[in-house]
């Protein structure tokens, strides 16, 4: 195993470690039970690359090859379950939870797409499947409304590292620069989405006007 | 390429941009922002045919083969962004976008798993897979009331298109006219219900009286 | 076919009843059509299993290859839609259709991965998956709270019936006894739960405090 090998294998883990951070945070937010914490955790961070292995075809997925993942989605969610409760604001610790593991799993499942055979253009979306359905599943099962679909700037930064990442792979950057830089750029942007609150122009019934959505 | 093989292939492309428009309008009823309607456009427009290929084991799923699909379901999402505040009522523009996507997909998802070496009575299912599960996706993660638990008639369109279509086939009846037959069957009873507001007998707690349902 | 051979396709048809069952009070609380009862019907008895062999890579699922499951989830359907209102509390049905299926199929799932070729780790995951993935289907699609997520012990009592059969599976243990114990144990954890209201500690805000959770 190389270092960059290595390092694969920790981003991997930083990445199911910080979604599952994100769905405990979210149990923490609906009072679930210590039980309710792990499963949140880990639908959350096994979600998008469950399906991305569904359509890949590469079965059984990873967390059922391999108890490693249960068990880092599940120390997390008991740690978060001990600790919640002193965190200043559980919405703000989750949104940036949810910010690294999109960064992190936009440019891994891109990788593991690539690795697999896909194109390029299936390995970007991969990505973004990837870093978005566990989030989905997440926030559809807690009947919160998915992050996805705020108006903060979401998908486009899954994408735009994605993107950057297969690109500069096909540009035959080396991976490990490559993955960097992908990694960086949907971080970068989701975080300054966060940060200062940016977001791409909503959709608005009449120009002008502004009244409730009613038909 | 055949006529008919050209013909198969508009009308996939029209039931993608069906019931991408249809995504599009709970998008806009939602003020999403542009990404959100192309999110939600091509979840409902991939949906039923993704969750059809993972059941055949077609993988990877049709719109990681080819980008015209979801150049497809973006366009007609970024139409509507800029053209919805025009329809008068974008819910009844979201019925009747949703009415013709479900009559092609019932029949053409049928199609599709016969080629694939479906037995008819799987096929008839898949058919209806196809045609229901998109709009699913795209209520549940929208937070409204699935159509297809509405009380008007909707499943039992599907079900009676994929159904002429498979039994004309087991006649031995051409691809195309039974193609048309069933897609006609489908639509026709889905436009009564909702033009006329048809609906099945409902669930009544106790018969002859109303009241809230508490238990 | 052996005696045991038939006793666990009884008992297979008996989780699929019961989940119907489950799936059909829910769309009696919700007051949908008939149409409606069998679709929620198939939904919670097909959805664990059919995860289940999709994480397999067996395809295409059961209800696809054998019409007797849908004739049985829509017999139990129709059956409910003509007597629920009968019973004298439909959520207490509900609670006790769902434990019986959540028994039985926590251990048929983990059977039927251990026949698949999974390993005892992954057959125990598939058992809870078989088990609670349809109910939370069911819920997640009549926007209910999901039965998984709620204070009472849940995922557990699936967890230990299915590790319980693997476990005793593991140490040479004939198939049906271990495969009755796994189901007692199961049952027996989520009745109490049920009965007494057994629950876990759930997460507190702060300790001694109790006060609504806005962040």
């Amino acid at each position: 195993m190389t270092a960059f090998d290595a390092l694969l294998r920790w981003l991997d883990i930083a990445g199911i470690a910080v979604f599952a951070a994100s769905g405990a945070l979210v149990a923490s937010r609906k009072r679930m039970d210590a039980v309710g914490f792990v499963l949140v955790a880990a639908v959350t961070g096994f979600g998008g690359g469950t399906l991305r292995d569904l359509l890949l075809g590469r079965i059984p997925p990873f967390w059922l090859r391999d108890p490693v993942w249960l068990a880092v989605a599940g120390s997390v969610a008991l740690l978060i379950f001990f600790t919640a409760h002193r965190v200043e604001s559980r919405f703000r610790a989750l949104l940036w939870a949810d910010a690294v593991g999109l960064a992190l799993f936009a440019v891994l499942g891109a990788e593991i797409a690539l690795l697999s055979g896909a194109t390029p253009w299936a390995a970007v979306l991969l990505g973004v499947v990837t870093a978005t359905f566990g989030g989905v599943v997440r926030d559809v099962l807690c009947a919160e409304v998915p992050l996805l679909l705020r108006k903060e700037i979401y998908a486009l930064a899954a994408l735009a590292g994605a993107a950057v990442f297969v690109g500069l792979r096909m540009q035959g950057v080396w991976r490990d620069p490559a993955l960097l830089a992908g990694m960086a750029v949907a971080f970068s942007i989701r975080a300054v989405a966060i940060a200062r609150g940016w977001s791409l122009p909503a959709y608005k019934p009449r120009p002008g006007r502004d009244y409730p959505d009613r038909d």
